[in-house]
């Protein structure tokens, strides 16, 4: 599973009870929070979304997977959360972020892997068609691209592909993008020199799923076809084989919740979803009566609010692996 | 075997090997580097004197043991080490020290036990002759009490026994105060409230072991006597059951070097070492041409210098436990 970010480590800790040897594939341009730190003081590797994809596959004890997501509240380390100090000092102590990988895999008894997509240390760009161009990931997800829409992604320093990470792609039978943050998450995971090239030598079936709301000043109108695009932009047009979408639709009070914030439901258009290389599948993998457990969602804590049924998307998953 | 300070370290890493169900009670009044910023800004208990404790009686990967070693090296962090971070994040998770220093001896695969001596929030406070008081052990530990000696040791706040190792000082076939700084380490660990008194009802027998070298300033022109005599004004008279102390002569050269830090080999006096409540035995307890390994040990470093031999003491207090 290619992605970074909530919706893909939702989907994998719920995955793990499906497939037994599965690889999580790591977004590396995080650059925001703690991560941002580590890394600007450091020039440490980025852990945030690393330790988050080990948390969901870990079968230690409650404890353990807690301690590697604990923030500290106060003081010199406020705001930085244990597992990712405990990344970044193996990775200090070894000069090797993969060693760092593999310790906490083993400390965290995780089941399959978790991949890095790249060693390298790159940073995220996207040029608009006004010739401008913003660096950073996190000064990325919260800009409003002012209609400048689809801009250009690269990465600066560039890299290539973890090569572990090539020949999990090339060895899988089933290749997920998950749903994310098609251009502060999965893109950048996306767009690295050699992922397109290994999808492309890859036999594995590569399914695309796809968001439930748009990214305010981001994706604004986007449908489930336009999506697709954009991933295909980042991998090759003819890639995708298989597209999965909600067509469920939530409670009103909930979708007028969110479009106070200017977020919408991703629709889709029946005409723009036929007759591609990929087949799109609709199907209700809406969650029902979703709470906040995430740290990061401090925006609606507390709050129901629209998120992936990651049981359904498992199930379906399945039905495409086997079928 | 009671302690703190790399004399303990050094000891319970040999002495793992001789007895399987080893107890390490830990002076928890330290309050300096890592330690004193996680006391100041997290109200953390001590982690560094603990973590060291756990690291020495670990039986795990040499990359797990460095890891809880390992200090940052720059940034926000800097000076900190991944052990004392992992007991202060556990701690503070758990709002529970004693949980987190079960969970870091599961972590770390411990032979035997760690407790701190006491839970609470304790501080250490000495009084000299003349009135005057300095609080904080990093504070009083590198001060010169400037002919001042023999002050009063407190604690403030105060603070009494854990009761876990209160039960194990009662249940102890052998209690061991290690060598270490005589105000700075090992006497806050011996004034915790209820110390004296566990002692006091165990059977145990009760066995100092004498530091090699005076320290400038603080125990000048101390003698093996006068050690056993502050160690018994701690926990009482007559409590003492063995004093170790060596009878060898380092190298001249050695001594010479260790002069120029006004540094002095305890020397002894056979008549007022007879009488006593206590059996002295001296011996060959120099450890030969030793080199630091100790991070903590920057003065000498790359140096030869006077140890004690942590196997040679081992032995003898297997003899006296056997006996």
């Amino acid at each position: 599973m290619i992605g970074g970010g909530t919706g893909s480590f939702t989907l994998l800790s719920i995955l793990k009870d499906y497939v037994q040897d599965i690889t999580a594939l790591v977004n590396m341009a995080d650059d925001g929070g703690s991560t941002g730190v580590l890394r600007d003081e450091l020039g440490a590797l980025p852990p945030g979304d690393i330790r988050q994809c080990l948390v969901a596959l870990s079968r230690s004890s409650d404890q353990m997977r807690e301690l590697f997501n604990y923030r500290f509240e106060q003081g010199t380390f406020e705001g930085h959360s244990f597992g990712n100090l405990f990344l970044t000092a193996v990775e200090k102590m070894s000069d090797n972020f993969s060693e760092a990988v593999e310790f906490a895999s083993e400390v965290l008894n995780i089941q399959g892997r978790v991949l890095p997509m790249t060693l390298d240390d790159v940073r995220l760009v996207v040029e608009f068609s006004d010739g401008t161009k913003v660096k950073g990931e996190l000064k990325i997800g919260h800009m409003n691209f002012k209609g400048r829409l689809k801009p250009v992604l690269s990465l600066d320093p560039g890299g290539k592909i973890n090569s572990e990470a090539s020949e999990a792609i090339k060895n899988a039978d089933l290749v997920v993008i998950a749903p994310g943050n098609l251009y502060g998450s999965i893109g950048p995971a996306l767009i690295i020199d050699g992922v397109a090239e290994a999808l492309e030598e890859s036999q594995a079936k590569l399914v695309y799923v796809c968001n439930l709301m748009t990214k305010p000043g981001q994706t604004d109108g986007f449908k489930v076809s336009d999506y697709a695009v954009e991933i295909e932009r980042f991998i090759g047009k003819g890639q995708l084989d298989y597209v999965l979408y909600n067509d469920k639709q939530p409670p009103k009070e909930l979708l007028d919740k969110y479009s106070e914030e200017k977020e919408f439901l991703v629709g889709w258009n029946d005409k723009a979803l036929q007759g591609n290389s990929y087949l799109a599948m609709g199907g209700d993998f809406l969650s029902e009566n979703v709470h906040s457990t995430n740290e990061n969602d401090k925006l609606r804590s507390g709050n129901t609010f629209i998120r992936h049924d990651a049981e359904a998307i498992a199930k379906q998953l399945m039905k495409i692996y086997y079928s």
